[in-house]
Order: structure tokens, then C-alpha cells, then sequence
């Protein structure tokens, strides 16, 4: 278990950076070289990568790849790898590639604001035949606890947990077969749903929001078990679950403060208005400019409908639906801020309820 | 020249109708059997069908087949023929496949209420040469000038003008090679554009937006020309252009009301909202319960960037930037309407400014 | 049960018919204008239409819709729903859409020549929960051992099982899940699997391939139960399984005469040479300008990996590893050949081997 | 102008390497590991990587970056950056994910075999409006000439020409559009068409197979002019060309040979025969276990017919008809060699006859 708590935080900061391909880390060099970022306090890398955001996408293990290289370099391969790299890949329709880099800085005594703090931890690795299963919820929930215990976040005060979690590839289902270990699915595709199902309910977990006794009989199978906090992403290019737990705290000196909503689908605009307003401060009402960025899952509508009309996603097999799904939200969230560097990721099994999902918004509060 | 006037419309109607499958006529079937509608005054079908919106899109040639077939047998082949069937391809995100169904009835003295009122015509047959070319603009101009003149439709009260416009096939390649005839483009996908593009120049020429002595150059070379009410479908089912105009008249006695706006860019909200106020006679809110539908056009912005950051819709080569653009765009016109039977057509080249796109509204007034 | 025997063939006709577009009939109207072609004896249609081949695939639907309206006009309805309509979606790589219409003509004491016979039939229809599951099987079962009974043909005569099989569609999910039902799965897409897996295993059962008392089981489970001749496909277009059986038989009077093989994989090139040269009376070598035309099944192979290599058909998020398996397969026979107007149906679950399938070839013996 | 010759070859090897990922560099490490690779001889990699392989393919890249991460490791940077890394994207159907690492070895007085012979180069970079221009034909002659003028080989024994060139990107259009600057195209999709045309046309020219007063109007336009022996690739991650030329050489103390022959059309499979027979020396027959792999190039026919016979891949809106020529070819040069680790690159522009393209093979010959 790795954990890394950053509750003495000052002057925490979310960059946003677009990205003109996977490897392009210009941006991050120029902050750098600027002096408005330190590489050594660098939390985690939440990237909105081009790509399908499906099995086959190796934008999201490319720029991975070019981020710790670069930091190897310049941190040493230590406290590179005590970074987080979330990838969520597929930037469908308007949304732009972008990088959210949240680094953090020790307060010595600065002033006490109740803003954003942040802890960041990793389960063990899966076997292939642990994704999408009970151990992955267990322990997913078992490092989301620990990072609340020490950051002392109550419940009510995490308003997002971002999980990279892995998938099931073909070598996987090809050793599972040689060995005759039963998968829980050996479509790779739908692994990524097992596998961002079961680490969301691992996030229920631990907030109370699912039973320990039922959660492993809903995995996949009761969506009306969910999160209103957690957002998983898949990929191909690791094999345990990292944990970014995000909150507000009378201990934070930070200058961000955060707050989030449940979309009900794909178009409840309200929601993504409530977790701007609440990240101000506000139940109503927000100043855009003091948004710094949205945090929002999609998802296609399992019920075959929006609003009580039919939709395609489901049967359209030549495009995933997971991808319309972000195009759709992206679109949403972007129409909001006037912008479209934003953070849409697909699939949000578990994670709000069926068709819908959870936002967040993270906005400057000095 | 075909032309057919509906100047005299009283309780003119808009039924907009879901449909399970391409040839799902049942919801028109139902309206027939209760009485309200008669399909002797239907005058155009505009559809939202499944498919990709591409070249190979047989689903619009499939309902714009059983559309037909019906009418055949129910008003005869010849009144039957008098119908456009305008197909617009492509339910991406959340769009629900539907049918708008355009009828017209005598007024008879009915009281005049200033609203909606329609004409419909079609081109000749244009030769695949002629695709996105001057003679498919001067043809298409034509038609819009004889239509507003038959309708004493002055250019400001022309909102809509709904174009099915003809698309260059392999096989119009292959005879054209034979012949040694120089088409506008050998890829059958870009000819869709070409072809969009010339038949809006046409509403532009028509509406005064176009200069008679420019407009050939202009096609599809400066996009700062355009329509800011033309809407413009390809497909390919036809061979020449239908054209149907939508306009708000003294004349008419129709409880219908019209009303457009510019959409600048893809995500454009206020565009749509501006057009809803307006079809229902204001210049600022509305109530949503009477907006009828919305029809709106998309396009992937060609500069690369949407609100200054970059887009990956035009270096993504697993699917063509047309369907995310229509995603896109859905997707806000839902979020405002609060429903997903909405028309958004892809595609919208000389139809408003470079990435945006007109967009009409049709309201109840009474 | 619906059954339909054609024992009695004299002179029986395969045409190979290209067409332009799925509603293209004009190959069909010639050939029956020109006298070549009695549309009252025709059995089947075999068509390769172009489009996904998948579940939103609407080319299919379009095709048989065209060719059962043309039917109805000029054989009548009840004679034209005898007709089977068999469209596999699909025409990758070099495939050239197609179609291949079986007729049969009384032979009126024509000299037996020990060539084709044919007989079709249809199941009832199935509900969505039936569909991949042992009704399906067993019903299908009953259907060929039918047919095999009427034609008095022998197992090891029976060259060729044809299956159209029906598909879950998005409306059946959500019907299922309104009444609590439970599907065999609720992925659209993956419903077409089920559907010719149990379809196939149906043959299977009738031919003394698969084991009645563990068939149940091995359905998209033990895929080393197979038919060695079934070939299936799935379509949203039926509710029932359509049956078309192909043997040769001393009682056939036709100037055709089937073989086939089993290809052990995609690149078998092999079993295509072996079923050419069965078709016409030999062990090994063939004249290609006899055979009419091949038929193949094509799969994804499902180990990952082809004679030992590793493939990436099953981890490609943007098109669907039938697509592909369908060019490799139409490639490899199309090169036998030297044409490519042949017949290759993806998706071989429990026809052939994992990763292989039958492939049959119809040669002129006179 | 960056020159490298391997004229004195001894053992020059081939290693077929398959890759699990485009980070994969397990299999040279190994082949490293055991002494029959030495890495400081190598002088490039001829890749074929998984991936759409059109504009936003970055799996080249990855694999690319990650090579040469590698190789500044164990040989420096500068040795590194003498290596050549072609990758072509795209493994579609049963094309397997694979390297071909060609190295060479100091013959010290070894017996001269007429065996394979190597030269590498590359071109300066080209501005984007140089790509798929006179300039690119130009400067790829003028490195192929100086590459046949060092390795004293004549015309007749050029047997490959590989070359890996560049593509215009979004960011390139966006630039030039600011700048006023006219590209050759401003489809990114397109540029990697012009790309390849333009690079293949500068070997057809210095192979004396175009005529230098012509060639200019012949990009794209005249599809007759054509190299038989170019191989070109394109991809966003170089910047000017990259040229590996293959031949057989009295100067070759390798124990490989080289053969070559054009495809007419992409089931060409006795084209595929002739080269493995040549690559042995013989003009009929060879023996499959010695051809150490085969390199083709695919291409959609530009007719819209394969022998005669319409195919769908240019009006396939869904999958770009590239993606589908390699999957056929791959699938006959996979049923010629009875394994799918075969190279084939799509996308045949001036390389062979319109449809068909270059196929080359190289066996062992001691």
C-alpha cells in the first residue's frame, strides 16, 4: 500500500496545459522554466489524452511514458514515481487535450483557508482474474479509507476520488485460458467496465454509499449501487488501482476549494451549474473565470433512452458509445465554461447512477 | 422546375414522430388512424435517421423508400412524388432517431395570424460534373427566388431554408474517369461537402448574403461567405436539390411561428436560445413546452481550434468529424430543450460562419 | 413449421447478381426479363450486402425489403413469403456486394444427375429470451432434420446449412429489463453471437455433431462442439431462424453439385482448394471457371492469436474483429478465384473450429 | 543530407521480432541479451505497429520513442540517431504486430555471396508546403542516387526502397492558413497520400522510371508513373524522409538475398510467389522456410473495381479503405508464408500500378 497525504497545503495549484500531441510536454517545460511550477511537488497528472479511450489506445501509456522520463530526469526516479499519472483518454468532439498537473506546497504556517486538500495512494497489483471483482472493491476502499483517515476528511467532505484503474488484456485472457482461470469476462473492451465498476463500488465503500454484504453481488448488476464521488478510468498500462482522494479542509491553506454534483444523464447542465456554485461557495450562481476546470464521468444510457427517447449509443457498432457519451458531455460542460479544455472521462459504472455521473469543480477562491 | 406553395396554411402542423428502426412508419400511421393528420397534406418529411451520415448511409434511402411506398398506396404516386422526403443522416449522442412531418391545410378564411409559412420545390437532375459547382448554385438560387416570390416572402422573413442536395458516387467516378469528364472531387465523402457547399451559396445568392460575380469562387474556398439561414443536407437518394423555405407571413393563419439565430461555433448555446425567443416573438426567454423542435446545423470548426484551443475532430481518422460535430451540437439543442428529438444536420459549409451553423426554432403562438 | 422441398430440381440455377446499392434489382429484372430467370421458382436469395454487418447495420433490411416488394408485385405475396431472404451484411476488402439466387425448375423425368438438391425452412418465431439459448438450438435442429428427412439425404450428403438467425435488439433489452426478464445477454452486438452459436449448434444436434444431452452447455462455451456445414448469420430483420439445407442427391436432376470443406483458420487457403475440387467430382485440382461460387465463414479467432502469431482483431476498439476476419477470408478466397464477387459471412461460432469455419464451393458439372 | 552504406555486409541479419505492445522491446533485449544481436550494428527498424495507422496513430511514435530511448542507452545518442525507425501503422486483420530489425556486420575478408546489401539516408526536413511537392521528389531522388552511386549498384539490382516520410499535421494547416501560405492539401488524411506519392515518385525518378520534365504534374495525377520497387510510409513523427535501399550486390558477403515483383491488384498472389522465387534465385517454386519475410505494399483500387468488380472501400465512410487494402494483402501474403509476422504497408501512391503495389522478399540463401 502507498499513500502520500498533502493536507499541508499551500498555495496548491491545478494547471491546466493542452497538449498538441501525447509527448508534448512544452507546456509543462515552460512552467517549469518559469518558475510558476515545481516539479518536485508535483501530486498528479489527470490527462485528457487523444485517442478512442478504448482497449487499443496508446496515447494514454505514450504520454504516461514521456511524463515519467521527463521526470526521472529532473526529480530522479523516486519521486517520479510517487507521482500519479491518470489518463483518460478519447478527446471526442469539442473537448481538448489537455494535461490538469496538481502539484502541492508546504504551508509553513500560512493562513488556513478550508480549500482543497489532497491524498493520493496505489493498491497492490490485480491478478487478471481479480479485475472487476471483490478484492478490487475491497481494496480500493481499503486505500480510500486510509487516505480520509490521515488526511481526517469526513464523508461529507470528499467531493471526488479519481481511480486509474487496469483492464483485462488479450495476453491476460490468453493466460487465463492456458491456465483455466475464469475471467470475468474475457472481452477486453468490457473489462473496462468490470474494472471501473468494482474500483467505484470500492469508493462507495469506503464513504458508506454501498453494503458491504450486496457489494459483490452489484457489481455490473444493481447500478442503483453507486458513488456520487468516484470517477475510474481504465488502461492498459497498469495493472493496480491509483487513488487521488480530493476534499475541502479546515486544515488546507489552499487558495482552490472544490465542489461537486451527480449529473442525472448525459445532458443535466444543472448539475455541472451546482458543482460550480459550490465550489465558490455558492448554492447558486458562480463566476466562470474563477473556475479553474470540471471533472465529469459519462456514460452511455444503459436503459436505451435520454429523457424517454430512444438513443443509438448501444447499438451503433461501429462507434462506442462510450466515446458519444463523452463528445456528449464534453459538449455540456464546455458550453458552461466557454471553454474546452475539460475533463470528461467515459464510462461511469457505479460511479452516479445509470446514464448519469458524478462532476466536480475545482475553483480559486482568493 | 417543380414548386409547390403552401402560402395558405391554416393549422399548419409539425408532428415530430420517434421512430424504432429506419422503416418504422408506425407513429405516422397512428396520427393517420386518430385523424390528425392527413397525409393528402403532408407537404415534406424532415428526418433524423439512424446510420452515419456518410457516404454509405443506406438508412436514409431505406425511410425515404417507405415513406414513399406509403404515400403510394394511401394519396397516390403522383401527390406522393409532390412530398419531400429530406433524410439527414446520423443519431449521434444523444439525438433520437424522428420524423418531422410538415403538412399544410386549406385556411379558408381562417383568421391570418402572421406565422409559419412553407414552399417546396426541387431542381433538375444535376450531372455529377455540376456537384459543387455554379450551375448547382444559379439552379438552387432559382428555386429559393421563384419560391419567396410565389410566397411574397421578403428576404427578412425568410428563417429556414432545408436543402437535400445530391452527393458524387463511386460509380460517378468510374463513368467519370471513362468519359474524361473532370469532376469537383473523386472522394465521394468530400463531394458531400462540395455539394452542401454550392446548394447554400444558392440561398446565399438568393437572399442577397452572396455576390453573383464571386460566389463560383467562393465554393468551398472562402467560408466567410455564407447563409445564415440555409441548411443543407447530402445524400444518396437523389440527383437533384430539394428545397423547402420556411418563413413567418401575413399570409398565413398557421399556430405555428419561426424564428433563427447564428450559431457561432459548435457549442454556441446562446444561439439556440436566441431562437427560441425570437419563433415566439421575443427577443430574450421563452416557454419551453411550446417550442415545437429545433433544427440546427454543425460542423467541425475547420480552423482546428473551438474557443481558441485545439480540436481533435479533423485528425481523427477512425470516424469522420461530421458525426462528433452533430454529437456535439445535439447535445447542447437537448440541454435546452430538455429533450433529444431534435434535428441537428451535419455538415455546414456556407451555412453561417466557419464551425458554426443557423439553427431555427418552430414554436406554438396560440 | 414451415417447410419447403425441393427434391425435384431440373436444371437448377445459382445466378450471381452484383449489385450497385442494397435496393439494386436491376441484375435481377434483366435476368428475368431476358427469360433466364422464372421469379416463381426462385428459393433463395444469398446476398452480400455492403454495411457494417453489425447491429446497425439497415443495408440488409433495405435489400430483402426491396426484393420481397418486387416479389409481391410480380409472383404475389404468399409465394413471395416462401422466398428466403438470406442478407449477410458485410462487403470488407476486396468482397463485391452480391447476390446469389437460388431457383429450382420441375425436372419432368429430366436424367438424374447426382447434383444439388435444396430445401428450406423457417423455425417459428423466437422470443428475445429464447434467442441463444436451448429453444433455439433445438427448434433449428428440428427444422433440418425435417428437410434431411423430405430430401432422403443422408448426413454425409448434407454439403451446406445456410442459417438467417435474429439478433436482441435494444428495444428487446428494454422490454426484458421492464418485465424482469433475463436475455442471454444485453449487448446488442454480442446477441448476434448467441444467436448463430445456438442456431449453428442446431445443426449440430440434427447432424449427429453435438451431443443432445450437453449441447446446452457448450453453447459459446465448449467451441470445439461444431457443424462442420453450418454457416449462420444475424439480422435484425427476422424473429425465427430462415433454413436453406444443400446436399447432392441421386434424386437431383441439377446441372450443380456441391462440396465442402472445413477452413482451420483464417488464412486456410487449403480447404478452399479441397472444397473447389469436392464440387466437382474431385480429391484435388479443379477448373475455377466451373465453380459458380464459393462460401465461406469467416471468425475472429478467439485464442488471440493465428498459426502461433499474435493478431490485434480483438482488442481494436474501432471496428468490430468481424469486419476484418470477413476481408481476410474474402481476400483468401477471392485469390483462389481470381474474382471476387464471393460470399463470406462472419461470425463462426460452433461453425468450424474457434478461429475457422466451413466453406462450401457450387460448380457446373454438365 | 545524411548518408550511411553497409556495402561490406558479413552476415547481415534480419531478426523477426514480435511485439506484445509498441513499447515492446522485450524480444530485443533478449535477442541482445544472447549475443546474436549486437545493437551497435544495427541500422534499422522496419516496424509494423498496431494502430489506425493514419494521422492519429500514436502507436508509431511510441514504438519509435521508445527504440531510441533504448539505443541512447546502450549506444548513445549519436549512434542512435543513425538508425533508422520506419514504422508502419496498422495491423489489421491477421497481421501481427512485429519488428524487422535489419543489422550489419564488418566482413573482414568474408567470401562474397552477391547477396543483400544496405545503404541508409535521409533528406533534409521539408516545410509543410514542400510535402507532397516537387521539393520532396527532388530531394528523395537526390538521396536514393547518392545512396546506389556509394553502394556501386546499378538500377536493375535495386530491389526495395523503403522510405518513411512525413505528414502535414493540424498544426501545420492552422500555421499556414495564418501565414497565407498554400498547402498541397489541408486534409491531414490526404497529406499522408501526397507524402507517399511525391517520396515515391523521387525513387521512380532516380530509377530512371519517371521522367524528371513530367514528373511535377504527375503527383496524384498520374497514377501510371510509378516506382516498382518504392516502399513509402508516412507519419506525423519525422519531419523529412527517411531511405533504407535494398538490393543484391557482388560487394555482399551476407547470406540473405533480395527478390521483387508488383502486384497488379491486391490479390495478386502470384506476384508474392515470384518475389520469394527471385529472393532464392529461382523463377518458379521456392522454399517457404528460408523466406525470412516479405514486404508489400497495399492500396485501394482507385477504379472502384478489383478485377472488374465493384468493392466498397472507397465509400466506406466507417473505416478507411487503407485499413482494409492491408488486411487483404496481409491476408495473401499470410496464406503464401503459413504465418502473419509479414509486412505490409498501405497506401500505394506511384508505388506499382494503380491498386497493386511492390512486394519484395528476402530469404537466406546459404
Amino acid at each position: 500500500l502507498y499513500l502520500k497525504f498533502h493536507y499541508t497545503i499551500m498555495n496548491a495549484e491545478l494547471h491546466v496545459i493542452g497538449q498538441q500531441s501525447p509527448d508534448d510536454l512544452d507546456g509543462v517545460r515552460a512552467l517549469v522554466a518559469s518558475g510558476n511550477l515545481d516539479p518536485a511537488q508535483i501530486v498528479a497528472f489527470l490527462n485528457k489524452t487523444e485517442g478512442n479511450g478504448c482497449v487499443n489506445d496508446f496515447a494514454r501509456g505514450y504520454c504516461s511514458h514521456v511524463i515519467h522520463q521527463y521526470l526521472d530526469e529532473v526529480i530522479g526516479a523516486e519521486a517520479s514515481s510517487d507521482v500519479l499519472s491518470i489518463m483518460s483518454g478519447g478527446c471526442e468532439g469539442v473537448i481538448s487535450p489537455h494535461m490538469n498537473v496538481f502539484s502541492s506546497y508546504p504551508d509553513e504556517g500560512a493562513k488556513k483557508t478550508g480549500g482543497l486538500i489532497l491524498g493520493t495512494g496505489r493498491t497492490r497489483d490485480f491478478t487478471p482474474a481479480e479485475i472487476g471483482r471483490l478484492p478490487m472493491v475491497e481494496e480500493t476502499a481499503k486505500v480510500v479509507r486510509e487516505l480520509m483517515r490521515e488526511l481526517e476528511l469526513p464523508k461529507e467532505e470528499v467531493h471526488f476520488v479519481q481511480i486509474k484503474c487496469p483492464l483485462i488484456s488479450s495476453a491476460d485472457v490468453i493466460a487465463a485460458r492456458a491456465s483455466g482461470e475464469k475471467l470475468v469476462t474475457e472481452d477486453t473492451l468490457k473489462s473496462m467496465g468490470w474494472s471501473r465498476g468494482a474500483s467505484s463500488l470500492g469508493v462507495a465503500l469506503a464513504l458508506g454509499e454501498a453494503n458491504p454484504s450486496t457489494v459483490e453481488a452489484a457489481i455490473l448488476s444493481d447500478l442503483e449501487v453507486f458513488s456520487s464521488v468516484a470517477s475510474s478510468s481504465s488502461g492498459i498500462e497498469l495493472k493496480g488501482c491509483e487513488v487521488l482522494v480530493m476534499g475541502n479542509s479546515p486544515k488546507s491553506s489552499s487558495s482552490l476549494r472544490i465542489g461537486h454534483a451527480v449529473m442525472k444523464d448525459a445532458i443535466d447542465r444543472e448539475a455541472v451549474l451546482r458543482a460550480c456554485a459550490e465550489s465558490q461557495g455558492r448554492t447558486e450562481g458562480f463566476e466562470v473565470d474563477r473556475v479553474v476546470n470540471v471533472f465529469a464521468k459519462s456514460e452511455v444510457n444503459p436503459s436505451g433512452l435520454v429523457r424517454g427517447a430512444r438513443h443509438t449509443m448501444l447499438q451503433d457498432s461501429d462507434i462506442n458509445g462510450t466515446r458519444m457519451s463523452r463528445a456528449v458531455v464534453g459538449a455540456i460542460v464546455s458550453s458552461v465554461l466557454g471553454r474546452t479544455q475539460v475533463y470528461v472521462s467515459g464510462g461511469a459504472e457505479h460511479q452516479g447512477p445509470p446514464g448519469g455521473g458524478p462532476v466536480c469543480a475545482i475553483s480559486r477562491i482568493d
